[in-house]
């Protein structure tokens, strides 16, 4: 077998009978366009729709799929040039840096970043070798060449990959001036934001007090009361949507949910604007607040997003150096059925409202997701996310899901990168492995052909302009 | 490939080899007769023999795998005719609730559900299209005036699907008046009960207390103090043998057991029967009672199950309005290796004692079931249960438990359902997936084909009528 | 399909194309040395070269693997000869206990032991008939005769097998006395010894406080103090090394790990030792221990291999008549990301550390074990372990790890086995799978062949000696 870069039959199954039916259902969805209803691409580079600079600063420095694997075999992350943020030095030469990548190259071998990655040097930037020390240098050159071209400017991507939507996620007190350009230039329809109020929820962190004053002053409430700061959260909702925002996001570190008085609500919100509150009062205040956004949600109709189960930057002395999101985050066991309930007793049944859940703890696919999922209108799953977004995850997901909640409790794929130039990627990856999901039960006599063809699309497309309501 | 209700080869592996020795396999046991040892049909059935009255009644209102889904898309289980128990209002007409089942039949794709409906539409009523909205009422009508007929009696069925013996399950306070007509004509070697004492033992019911003055009434016995409580217990089990019973189940929301001296019992039991008892006390009560139940199977040889590991009711509003077993009782993590310590510890090498272990929680099966069970002489594992009893849960369960465990500590397949018509359904899609596991296994020269296919034999009846003591 | 002993394919894929992949690679690694850098074996064995003595005590009584398996199906160890520490009678005719593991044989199909022993059978002793009940006599023999020949003498079987280096295990006051003997033999480069401390860590030990006077005379150093007790403990560690050892081994309940203060160490290392401590104290005690043999790997160098979560000798009564390592140590749930945590933050980033993590719970693969293995530049992945040593269980290993932390971040296969016959074939399974679920890979078109080959050599051989420090 002569090696490529990118194989046309990568991901479909190996028996023959079955690859042709992956190929067939795939042909179908293929060139279907893009949805990407959850994100965190920068809202200001399809508002501004500059040149990226260089292959460095856009494929490896921002993405910590790349620089934790490579940490995790010694390489520092100042010799990629992450920056620091205490100020110490790091390499500012890019082409050192993709080098120390190119080298390492070899570390990706079967793992998600490798496909996404040689997808973009192949089909993005025309390249058909792989990468490697030696041609490291060439390929910087080709790539840093072409990203200063017209065709490689955001906007033409966003044409050329196919997006016909993204949305990007900002926090509560983001003053949303990126889309505020988008909606003049009439993009609008096509770049929408996500309403991620972590930054005013949770109150372990330590900008909670100024963040608190903060939305006050932006919305003219009384923060410093429950019933102001819920006015204060419905006003930047109601801000949200106007540009655009269908979704909220939630990023707790358990999914557990309240269901507390009005009074004990005035109670404990006075205490977590306070000095005195205890971890135990945060986790509280956290999960009765998923319960008051799901209430907002009742009465604005927005989709709530919630992904929980992550200890955030598990490396002290690494966090201390560069700061969040350098790739130390790590998963951990997490429970939905007890977790939810408060908020389930309270709204579960209500028909104007749709939750997804992600997780980060496959173990809750089978036993607490899909018999959730396979019960509750108000839910839905979100698809194998973050580690799990893989081949092998996305399997696991299909596998130990579908039996129970089937095809139409889940939303289609989320890309759910900052990585702009790998959503193709992505998404392409994620449909072939639905369609070979889909191909393996045709040819096991489970589903007919064109009933998988049908679900197929509904993956590849409109399960996910449905449960994020941009119809 | 065409589209047809029911493929022969369905579910077989798709390599060629492997097909050709699953179908070989399949063939030694397909013709075999049905052990269902562990069920939810009602008695009644038998005994009387009516008629059963029409489609939706038989095949839609009891199945909380069918209603759930639907619901789980915003489908009311008043659309469907399920009956409410605060008395509002229904569907009252069977024809409209089954054109709303057939309006989302295609919801179902892929699911356990799907292929035993298919299986009982096809090899049941000799349908050959895929249900649909355009043929629902037809479909309707052709079941339906079939139900009427002799040949479609349950005696009748219970011939034609070649059930050689079925148990049903009663809760301990069950008069078995149903049991006592099936052993005046005849049929009390094919129809047994099974004794479920879980109202009896089960302190944090609300109808309790009532059921232990009930209990005391019908043995006579003082069930206000332990010792006549557990001599009325006794009792109860020798009058279920009397009426076939092999065996006890137990549906208790954890593995925990305990194991108390005489005199904690008698403190414990005055008081969870009193007015003071917390939850606490009815979680240890629970825990002692399975190795009390333990102890008597040890005296009088019945077989123990243990259900554990389910969120009752979740759905707190729902419960309210239409009661229990509805679609939304939910798995939750469980742990056996702590909890069965101390019932182990007391009889776990007992030569008569006979446990089989029932899981929700399938990160139990390769940590910690067949562990259990590849030592413990008492311990037997039950197969793929409730929302696993699938074809990728049931292959899920032998990769993750043969390792350790073998097949020998396995009891073959239970249908668990009160769906009668879709029994011969579920044991097809067990022996099929147990083929296709030993298929995998000839294939890759880890077996003969030989020993897999008394392995196959083993799986399909053997093992249930060994591990239930129904030779 | 004529029934075999050993197929030539066993264990590869059914897929043709697949399949002769999956050979080529196989081709490439089956005949590389075995580095076995984890395991139990006697190093009497290797210091002394005495033939082993017969079938039964070579096979049957040192193999919990097998008689854990024939004691859940009713067989009494005492039936198998393996000896009580309380004193009661057990078989002492080696061919009876045989004979009765030979009848009991097919319990073992589709197990791991099953095609360990097959291959022992076969490629050692040259026999092609699958044991059963009529030949089990035959077996003994002609097994038994081969082992008192030159040629089946630990040595030249090391020889024969192609092991480069074996590492056995040692307690902390093992007196080295074998591996002293090996030393002189000129083997010592061949056989080394690995450094297990629980014995003077796990203050819940009956007999830990004679470990410790014991550590104390060894050593010369005051053992009352925590200061004299640490210099205890890299005197034995120093000790070690020169027989050869590169890591250490810990054996812990749980993987907690503690970061407390000299001072605290002191408080508590006093109290561990007198008669006061409670089991929390132990659980705090072995938990600061792990980060004091990492901070002694930081100065030493030795390798830390962490193989936690096992319920040690569940059943009580079989434990009080026979004693530990007897079947029925059963794993329970772990948790690393919150337990590694106060070690990883005082030296995760140590360069000079190196730390491998094992587990039985299969759930922390994709979830906790890959991303932190992703990440830390200090902590590498053992082998799937224990009950997990099997072709499913090293599948699922490959496809649960891989995606986060790729291949690199594993350390090749560790056999883990007191029986040392079965290395090889332990080892090829290992070699097998590992072939396997590259050539899926490379059929899938996700890696070239040529990848793949280098990869299957670095897993076979390269990984093992590079984690291992045997360079």
């Amino acid at each position: 077998m002569t090696p490529i870069l990118l194989h046309e039959d990568r991901l479909f199954p190996t028996d023959k009978t079955t690859r042709n039916i992956a190929r067939q259902l795939y042909e179908s969805v293929r060139n279907m366009p893009i949805i990407s209803p959850h994100g965190h691409t920068d809202p200001r580079w399809f508002a501004q729709n500059n040149a990226f600079t260089n292959a460095t600063e856009l494929l490896i420095t921002p993405d910590h799929y790349v620089f934790r694997m490579l940490y995790s075999q010694g390489v520092s992350l100042e010799a990629l040039g992450i920056a620091r943020i205490d100020g110490g030095p790091t390499e500012q030469d890019p082409k050192k840096a993709w080098q120390v990548f190119a080298d390492h190259y070899y570390l990706f071998a079967a793992t998600p970043s490798r496909l996404w990655l040689d997808t973009v040097f192949h089909d993005v930037f025309g390249l058909t070798d792989m990468l490697c020390s030696g041609n490291a240098l060439d390929y910087y050159e080709h790539i840093t060449a072409q990203l200063a071209t017209p065709a490689f400017k955001p906007r033409a991507l966003m044409d050329r990959f196919n997006i016909e939507l993204i949305a990007t996620t900002e926090g509560a007190l983001d003053p949303l001036s990126q889309h505020a350009a988008l909606k003049e230039s009439g993009w609008d329809k096509r770049v929408i934001t996500t309403f991620r109020p972590d930054d005013v929820i949770d109150a372990s962190r330590t900008d909670f007090a100024t963040n608190i004053i903060r939305l006050g002053e932006l919305t003219g409430e009384d923060t410093t009361c429950w019933k102001g700061y819920l006015n204060a959260l419905r006003q930047r909702r109601s801000v949200f949507r106007a540009h655009g925002a269908t979704a909220t996001d939630h990023g707790h570190p358990t999914a557990a949910t309240a269901n507390l008085s009005v009074r004990e609500c005035e109670v404990l919100f006075a205490k977590v604007i306070g000095p005195d509150a205890q971890p135990s009062d945060h986790a509280l205040f956290r999960a009765q607040m998923l319960t008051e956004m799901a209430g907002m949600s009742v009465e604005d109709g927005m989709v709530m997003q919630l992904h929980p189960g992550c200890y955030r930057s598990h490396n002290t002395q690494l966090f201390s150096q560069f700061g969040s999101d350098k790739g130390h985050d790590i998963p951990v066991a997490t429970n939905y059925v007890d977790a939810l309930h408060p908020l389930l007793s309270r709204y579960g049944n209500e028909p104007n409202l749709q939750i997804i859940l992600f997780t980060l703890d496959e173990t809750t696919y089978a036993r607490e997701l899909a018999p959730l999922a396979g019960h509750y209108p108000c839910l839905k799953l979100g698809p194998a996310w973050w580690f799990h977004d893989s081949p092998e995850g996305m399997l696991r997901f299909r596998q130990q899901v579908t039996e129970t909640a089937g095809f139409y409790n889940t939303v289609g794929f989320n890309d759910d990168t900052r990585a702009f130039l790998s959503i193709p990627a992505r998404h392409d990856v994620a449909r072939r492995m639905d369609c070979r999901f889909l191909a393996q039960l045709v040819a096991e006599h489970r589903l007919s052909q064109s009933e998988a063809t049908t679900i197929a699309e509904q993956l590849t497309y409109h399960l996910a302009k449905k449960a994020y309501k941009l119809d």
